[in-house]
């Protein structure tokens, strides 16, 4: 059983390093986009191949402790969140790849406009990964819930987004490329917040045994 | 030990279920779309409420005979992959609701073009999921090595669908506001054809226990 914690945690730090790499690459996908910088963009694409590389170990690792040691109670519930964390945190790679992409491809442009609002909403997209992670750290509910919070201010800045570049559109037609880039990577950034939720949402699961899917979640008293 | 396989094909018959209701959603969000009917689009809604309880009842079925019955080899990875399938079924649901709120949204413009493209695509994408479904019951990985192969078709069709309506926004600023939801159909409908292409892979890996993910397929002769 001794051997079963040490593997346990082995899981649980290969999952935080696959947290931190992905948090690095959503945070390089912001900076080759605002910085227009097509280097820092290449180095997510490098990141995303270890990403995956690290998922199907965790993957692997996390199945076989399931088998091998036929856990019960919060061993299992903390498998099973890992094997979904796992899962969440790979999607998000998969979109800080897709946000380096349309950097790049918003190199062929001139800038239409300073970027203010998207640089805003990844801050607070990134701040929710991290306390997600923290949360599942710490195996704090707590903090899962304040995650689960953020989620509408998401919503609303990418409401404010989309509603800008509609609105550069239809005032000059040049402009319409780039803000389809632009209006992607915000609804990119808003999919990384609802993978956030998604680890927050298993941290309270893991903690409290609570399924708070699909249900209104209380506000906390600040 | 009986009891156990009683279960398992209780497991097995729930997400089959949903399976059929995710289908019939998403079949409906396009309807909605292509017939503009606001009342279809609300089917979608209560439709994905539904889904929302199953994806509950699934994962705690899912994980009770993990922990009670401790599986090993196929039924293992049975149990893996059913956990799995049912995320990415409850997600199909949601890009169902995201299309149905479109068809909705547009709803309060006169068509901008008849679309053709966006049902092709549809079709390719409901195909996929159908095969995958197929091939999850069947257990058949020849069936879900050929869902993987359609992925390529399905992005070759968003690229021609986005450069259209590109055009259409460059040429006429008052179409802005319905191309610019389109393309988020069109979005959706990719990754709906993401989530088919993961139960693929589920399959593959639960029939043969090769990990097909973030590789390269081999084509398989007509």
């Amino acid at each position: 059983m001794r051997h079963f914690s040490l593997e346990l945690e082995g899981l649980h730090e290969r999952l935080l390093q696959m947290g931190g790499l992905v948090e690095s690459a959503i945070r390089k996908s912001v900076r080759s986009l605002v910085d227009r910088d097509g280097n820092v963009a290449e180095q997510v694409f490098q990141d995303e191949e270890r990403i995956n590389q690290l998922e199907i170990e965790i993957d692997n690792l996390g199945t076989r402790l399931l088998a091998l040691h036929q856990p019960v109670a919060r061993d299992l519930r903390f498998l099973t969140a890992a094997l979904k964390i796992n899962t969440d945190l790979e999607r998000m790679g998969d979109l800080a790849v897709n946000i380096a992409e349309r950097a790049l491809s918003l190199l062929s442009f001139p800038p239409i406009k300073p970027l203010i609002d998207i640089p805003r909403m990844a801050s607070l997209v990134e701040a929710m990964l991290l306390r997600s992670l923290d949360a599942f750290v710490k195996g704090d509910a707590e903090i899962a819930r304040a995650v689960l919070l953020s989620d509408d201010e998401v919503d609303d800045l990418r409401d404010a987004i989309y509603k800008e570049l509609v609105t550069f559109m239809q005032q000059d037609p040049t402009t319409v490329q780039c803000a389809v880039d632009l209006m992607f990577v915000a609804r990119d950034l808003e999919r990384i917040a609802d993978h956030a939720t998604n680890i927050a949402e298993d941290v309270v699961y893991l903690v409290q045994g609570i399924d708070v899917r699909h249900r209104a979640v209380e506000p906390l008293e600040r």
